[in-house]
C-alpha cells in the first residue's frame, strides 16, 4: 500500500468533521417564529414518513440484490483464474458484503442529509428577515452538510473495502479493484430507487398542486389553502436533496471504482512498481474533497447589497454572483490538486495526465455554461418557447420539443471533444498493453483522469444543488407564516438562485454520467480482456455480429421504455393528487376561504403509496434486463447493450434534463414581464400565452426531475451491473 | 447473365402498363359537379405550384451531390483493387450517372403519382354519392397508380442499371452491385428532400389550419371558410402521397441493391457458379409486385352494405375489411413467391432461405398489427391518452409522451426476432466466407431475405397509404361543395381509414428501414472486409475503440439533432401562418360569414416558401455528417456512426410515428363520444377535455408527419451515402 492512502482518508475524515461542525452551527440559528416553525414541522414529518418507507423497501429490494448476485457468483461463475486463485465463493462474499455497504453508506448519507435540509429550510426563511447574505449563508451551509457528507463517505466507504480487501487478500493488489465493484453496484442500486422514487413523489405533487392550485383556482405558488402545497415542499427534499445526493455518491463511487480498474491495467502493464496508478482515483477525489471545502468557505455573506422589492432579479444575480466565486475557487484548487496528485502518483510521464485531468475540469466548466444557455431566459431557446406560447400550448410544447432535443448537441460535442482530446493526451505518454495493438492503455487511463476531474467539485456542486430545495422551501414557509414582504423578497431572490443551481448539478450530472460510463464500461472490456482467450489480439465490441446488433438495439429501446414508465407514474400519480385536491375543496369550500386547513396528509400520503408503488417496476426493469443479456447473448453482446444503451442514455438524459428546464424558465420569463404582445403590453399571469407557459412547465416536471436525473443512474447502474456479472457471462459464454 | 433477370424486367413493365391503365380508367371517372372541380382546381394547382418550386431546388442539389461524389471519388479514391481493375475514375461516373438516373426516376414516380392523386380525388368525392363501394374502388385505384409507379420504376432503374453496367464491364459481375450504389443514394437524396419538405409543407398547413380555425373560430374540419384550408388539403398530397412514395421508391432500391451486394458475397464464396444469389432480390421484387397486382384486384367495391348517417364507424370497419382481404391476398401470393423464387435461384439450400424470407413477411404482418394496438381507439394507450386528457392538455402531453417512448418496445423486439431468427436460420445453410469467423455470410444473406420478403408487399401497402390523401381531399371536397349528407358520411368513413392505411404504411415504413438498415451496413461492412488488409480475420466495428465511440454517440446525437430542426421547421412555418389567416380574417369579417372567399393561395404561398427554406439546412447537414466522420475518423467510426445512429433512428421514428397516430386517435375518440365523465356523459367536442384533445393532436402532427417519416429516409440515406464513399475512407484510413 502507499503512504498516499492517507489523503482520501484524511479528506473525508475531515468532510464529515466539517459536515457536523456545520450542522451543529445551523441548530444554533434562529428557527423562527411558531407559524414558520409548523410549517417546517409538517415539511419534516411528511418528509420523514415517506423516506423511512422508501428505504424499508429499498433496504429490502438491496437484501434481496445482494443474496441473488452473491448466489449467482458463487456458484455459477466458475473459476476466475484472472484473480489470482481466489474462489467464486470468495468473490461473491465480498461483492456481497461491499454491495451492502455501499447501498447502506449511500442510504446513511441520504438521509442525514434530508434531515439537516429540512431543519435548514425554517432558519433560511428567518435568517432572510436578517438580510440576503445571512439567508444565502445558511442555505448554502445547509446544502453543504449533505454535499459532504455525500461525497465523503463514499470516497471514505471506497477507500476502506479496498484497504481492507487488500489486506486480507489472497488476491494481488492489481486484482483488488474488481473485487469491490460491488460497493458501486449497491451504491447505484440505492440511487436509482431513491431518485425514481423521490423524483415521482415531488412531481406528483408538484403536477397536482400547479394544475388545480394555479390553473383552476388561481392561487399563487406556495398557498396555504392548497391541500397539495405540504407534499409540494416535502417533494422538493426527497427528489432534489436526497435523490440528487445518491446519485452523485454513486457516481463519485462507480468512477473511483472503474478509474482504480484502469489504474490497475496500467500499474501491471508497467512491471507493478508503482501503486499510485491505482489509487490515484482516491487521493483525487480527496484533494478535489479539499478544494470544495476551500470553495465553500470562500462565500461570504457579509457586504451584499440589500435588495429593495423592485429588485428581485438583480438581488438573485448578486447571490449567484457569491456562488460563482466559490465554484470557481473550487475549479482553481482542483487544477491544483490534479496537478499535485499527477506529479506525486504518476511517475515521469504524469503531466500528460495532469493535462487529461484538466480537461475534465474544462469539461465540467463547459456544462455548466452549455446548461445555461439552454435553460436560461437570457438567451434564444427559453424566448423561443415564450414567443411559441403566444399561438396556445400546442406550439410551445413542439418548441419546446424542439429546444429539448436540440440540447443534445453541444453537450455531446464538449464530451467527444474532452473524451478524444484526453485520450489523445494520453496516447502520447506512450504507454500500451503490450500486444493488444487497438487500445491504448494510457489513452483510456487519460480518460479516467479527465473523469476524476470533472468530479473533483462534486461535493461544491451538491451543496449548490441542496441549496435549492432548501431556499425553495423557505420561500413556501416565508409564504405560507404571512411573513412581510421584504423577507419574501429576499427567499424568493434564492429561490431562483436554487433553481439555478439545479439545473446546473443536472447538466453537471449528465456530463460526469457519460464520462463515467465510458470509463466504467472501458473497465468492463478489461475484465474481458484479461480473460480473453485470444492472447496477444484487442477484445473486441463488434456490432456488426448480429447478436450484439441486436443488444444494442435492445439496450437502446430499454432507456427509452425506462422513461417512459417514469414519466407515466408521474402523470398517473399526478391525476390521483388532482382528483384528491378537489375533492377536498369541493367538500369544504371553507378551505378556499382560509378559514379551515386543508388535509395536507392525506395529499402527502398519495404522494409516498404512488411513488413507492410505481418505482418499483421500473427499477427491477433496469436492473434484471442487462444480467438476462450478458447470460443468454454472451459478453461482447452485454457490451453492446451497454455502451448503446448509454449511448442513448445520455441523449435522453439531456432531452429530459435541459428540455424541462427550458420550459420552466419559459414560463418563469412570461411571468416576469418579459413577453410583449404586438403593442408591447406584457403578457403576464392571467394570459393564454401564460397559461401555455404554465402547460409547458408541467410536461417538463416530470422530464426534468423524474426521468432525467434517473436516467443518470441508468447509465451508471447499467455498467456495475455488467461489471459485477461480468464472470458470469464469461462462465457461460467462453470465447 | 441469369434468364431469371427477365422476371423484374417483366413484373415492372406490367406494373408500368397496369398503372396507366388505371389512369385511363379513373380519367373515365365522372369528376364531380362544378363546386367540386373548383375546389379539387384549387388543389390542384397548389399542389402543382410547389412540385415544380421543390423538385427544382431538389434538382438542384442533386446535380450539385452529383457531381461532387463524382469529383471526390474520381480524384481522391486512389485505385480500388477489388472492383477487378475498374479506374476511379470509372467508379466516379458510373456512380454519378447511377446517382442521376436514381434521383430522376423518383421524382418522376412522385410527379406522375401526386398527379394521379388530385385528379383522383374529386371523383372519389362524386363516387361517394353512388355508395361506399364505388368510392372504395376510385379511392384505392388511384391510390395504386402512385404504389405501382413507384415500386416498378424504382425495380425496373435498378435492374437496368445492373444489366447495363454488367454488359459494359469491365469488373466482373460481382463486383457490379458495388458501382450502382449510387443509384440507392439518388433516390435517397430526393427521397429525403420530397418527404422533409413535403412534412413540413403539409403540417404548418394543418397546424395553422387548425389552430386558429377549429380552437379560436370553432370552425369545423375543412371549413371553406379558412383561408387555410386549400393548403391543407394540398399538404396532404405532398407529404403522405408524393413524400411517402419517394420514401418507398428509395427503400425499393435501396434494399435490393444492399441485398444484391450481400449476394455477391455468397456468390463469390461458393466459387462464382450462380448468379442467382446476386438477381435473387431483383426477382423478389418482383414478385412481390404481381403479388400485390393480385391483391389489389381482389378488393372488390361491389356488395357493401351501404352506410346510414349514423353508423360512419361501421362503414369504415367494412371498407377496411375489404382492404385488408387485398393485403391478405398479397401477403399469401408473396408467400409462393418467396419460395418459388429461392426454389429456382438459391441452390440446394434454398429452403432455408424461403423459410427466413417468410419470417420477413410475418415481420411485416406483426408491424401491421403492433402500430393499430398503439394507435387505435380500441385498446389501451390511446384511450389512456384521452382519459389524461380530462385533467387538461399537460397530462395529455405527459401521457402521449409515455405512450410514445413506451411504443418503441414491441417494434424492436419484433426487428430484433426477426433479425436474430433469420440469421440463425442462415447460419443452418453453413455458408461461411473462409477463415474470417465471426460473421456467418450464409447467416447474414438470410436477413436479407427476411427483408426482401418484408418488401414485396410495398406497391400494395402504398397503395393504401396513397389511398388515404386522396379520400382525405375527397371529405374537403365534399365538405367545401356542401354535398348532401349521406354523401359526407361515406367520405367520413373513407377518410378515417385512410388515417389508419396511413398509420400502418408509417409502421410498415419504419419496420422495412430497420432491416434495410441492417442490410445495409452489412453491406458496407462486406466492402471494408474486401478491402481489408488482415485477411483471414474479420474486420469488425468495436464500439471501445475512442473514435468509434464518439463517431457512434455523434451518429445518434445528430438524430435528435435532425428531429429537433424538423419539428422546429413546422412549428416556425404554423406561426407564420396562423398570423395570416388571423390578420385575413380580423381584415375582412366578411370571411367568417362565408360572403367572401378567402385568400387561399396567400396560404398556400407561406407553406411553400417555408417548406423550401427549411428543409435545406437539415437534409444538408444528414448528407454531409456521415462524410466527414467516414474523411476525418475513418470507415470504422463511419460504421459505428451508421449503426448507433440508425439505432437511434428507428426508436426516435417509432416515436414519433406512432406517438403522433395515438394522440391523433385520442382527440378522434374523445370526438366520437367514447371519453365520458365521472356522470357518464360523453365529453365531447366544445368540452375542455377535447380542447385538451386537439392540443395533444397538433402537437402530433410533426412527429408523425414530418420528423418520423423524414427519419425513415435518414436512416437508409446515412447507409447509402457510407457505402458510396467508402473508396474514400478506405483510402484516407488504410487498415
Amino acid at each position: 500500500m502507499n503512504a498516499y492512502i492517507a489523503v482520501p482518508l484524511a479528506a473525508s475524515v475531515v468532510a464529515i468533521l466539517v459536515a457536523f461542525a456545520l450542522v451543529q452551527w445551523i441548530l444554533r440559528q434562529d428557527q423562527g417564529n411558531e407559524a414558520m416553525q409548523k410549517v417546517a414541522r409538517a415539511i419534516f414529518q411528511g418528509a420523514q414518513a415517506f423516506l423511512r418507507r422508501q428505504y424499508f423497501t429499498i433496504g429490502l429490494l438491496a437484501i434481496v440484490g445482494a443474496i441473488v448476485v452473491g448466489l449467482l457468483l458463487a456458484i455459477l461463475s466458475g473459476s476466475a483464474q484472472s484473480l489470482g486463485g481466489i474462489t467464486p465463493f470468495g468473490i461473491a462474499w465480498r461483492t456481497s458484503v461491499a454491495f451492502l455497504i455501499g447501498a447502506g453508506c449511500s442510504a446513511l448519507s441520504g438521509l442525514i442529509g434530508m434531515n439537516v435540509a429540512v431543519r435548514s429550510n425554517s432558519r433560511v426563511a428567518n435568517a432572510a428577515s436578517r438580510g440576503l447574505g445571512q439567508a444565502l449563508l445558511v442555505g448554502l451551509r445547509g446544502g453543504a452538510v449533505t454535499g459532504f457528507l455525500v461525497i465523503a463517505l463514499s470516497l471514505l466507504g471506497v477507500t476502506l473495502v479496498y484497504v481492507i480487501y487488500s489486506a486480507i487478500g489472497p488476491q494481488s493488489i492489481d486484482n483488488t479493484p474488481v473485487l469491490i465493484v460491488g460497493f458501486g453496484f449497491g451504491a447505484s442500486f440505492v440511487a436509482l430507487f431513491a431518485q425514481l422514487g423521490g423524483g415521482i413523489y415531488t412531481k406528483a405533487a408538484d403536477v397536482g398542486a400547479d394544475l388545480v392550485g394555479k390553473v383552476e383556482k388561481d392561487m399563487p405558488e406556495d398557498d396555504p389553502r392548497n391541500p397539495a402545497v405540504i407534499a409540494d415542499l416535502v417533494g422538493d427534499n426527497v427528489g432534489d436533496c436526497a435523490g440528487r445526493g445518491a446519485d452523485l455518491f454513486e457516481s463519485t463511487a462507480a468512477e473511483n471504482i472503474g478509474a482504480m480498474i484502469l489504474g490497475a491495467s496500467v500499474y501491471e502493464t508497467l512491471g507493478r512498481n508503482n501503486v499510485g496508478w491505482i489509487i490515484f482515483p482516491l487521493v483525487v477525489v480527496g484533494l478535489g474533497i479539499i478544494a470544495s471545502l476551500i470553495g465553500l468557505f470562500a462565500v461570504r455573506g457579509t457586504g451584499l447589497r440589500e435588495p429593495g422589492a423592485d429588485s428581485k432579479r438583480d438581488a438573485g444575480a448578486i447571490a449567484m454572483g457569491r456562488l460563482n466565486v466559490g465554484y470557481y475557487v473550487t475549479a482553481a484548487f482542483a487544477v491544483l490538486g490534479m496537478v499535485g496528485a499527477s506529479y506525486l502518483l504518476l511517475g515521469d510521464k504524469w503531466y500528460y495526465f495532469a493535462a487529461a485531468g484538466v480537461v475534465g475540469i474544462l469539461n465540467s466548466v463547459a456544462f455548466v455554461y452549455i446548461t445555461q444557455y439552454y435553460t436560461s431566459g437570457k438567451w434564444r431557446p427559453v424566448r423561443e418557447i415564450a414567443e411559441a406560447s403566444k399561438t396556445g400550448p400546442a406550439t410551445n410544447i413542439i418548441a419546446g420539443l424542439a429546444v429539448g432535443f436540440e440540447n443534445t448537441a453541444l453537450p455531446v460535442l464538449a464530451i467527444c471533444a474532452s473524451l478524444g482530446l484526453a485520450y489523445f493526451i494520453g496516447t502520447l505518454a506512450g504507454i500500451e498493453r503490450p500486444g493488444t495493438g487497438i487500445i491504448s492503455t494510457g489513452g483510456i487511463y487519460a480518460t479516467a483522469a479527465a473523469t476524476m476531474g470533472m468530479l473533483m467539485s462534486a461535493a461544491y456542486i451538491l451543496a449548490m444543488d441542496s441549496f435549492g430545495p432548501i431556499t425553495d422551501n423557505a420561500g413556501g414557509i416565508v409564504e405560507m407564516s404571512n411573513a412581510p414582504e421584504e423577507v419574501r423578497v429576499v427567499t424568493d431572490a434564492l429561490d431562483s438562485v436554487g433553481n439555478t443551481t439545479k439545473a446546473l448539478t443536472k447538466g453537471y450530472g449528465i456530463g460526469s454520467a457519460a464520462l463515467a460510463a465510458f470509463l466504467l464500461f472501458s473497465a468492463y472490456l478489461d475484465v474481458l480482456q484479461k480473460n480473453f482467450k485470444g492472447a496477444g489480439t484487442a477484445y473486441s465490441v463488434n456490432l456488426a455480429n448480429p447478436p450484439v446488433f441486436i443488444a444494442a438495439l435492445i439496450g437502446a429501446m430499454l432507456i427509452f421504455l425506462f422513461s417512459s414508465l417514469a414519466i407515466r407514474a408521474v402523470g398517473r400519480a399526478a391525476q390521483g393528487m388532482i382528483e384528491e385536491v378537489r375533492r377536498q375543496i369541493k367538500a369544504n369550500p371553507k378551505i378556499l376561504t382560509g378559514e379551515v386547513d386543508p388535509d395536507y396528509a392525506a395529499c402527502v400520503d398519495i404522494s409516498t403509496r404512488s411513488a413507492l408503488r410505481q418505482m418499483v417496476i421500473p427499477g427491477v426493469m433496469v436492473v434484471v434486463t442487462p444480467i438476462l443479456i450478458g447470460l443468454i447473448l454472451g459478453p461482447e453482446a452485454a457490451a453492446g447493450f451497454l455502451m448503446v444503451g448509454t449511448i442513448a442514455g445520455i441523449l435522453m438524459a439531456l432531452v429530459m434534463n435541459n428540455g424541462g428546464g427550458a420550459w420552466d424558465n419559459a414560463k418563469k420569463y412570461i411571468e416576469a414581464g418579459f413577453l410583449k404582445d404586438e403593442n408591447g403590453v406584457p403578457l403576464k399571469k392571467g394570459t393564454e400565452a401564460h397559461k401555455a407557459g404554465v402547460v409547458g412547465d408541467t410536461v417538463g416536471d416530470p422530464f426534468k426531475d423524474t426521468a432525467g436525473p434517473s436516467l443518470h443512474v441508468v447509465i451508471k447502474l447499467l455498467s456495475t451491473v455488467t461489471l459485477v456479472l461480468a464472470p458470469l457471462f464469461i462462465f457461460f459464454h467462453p470465447q
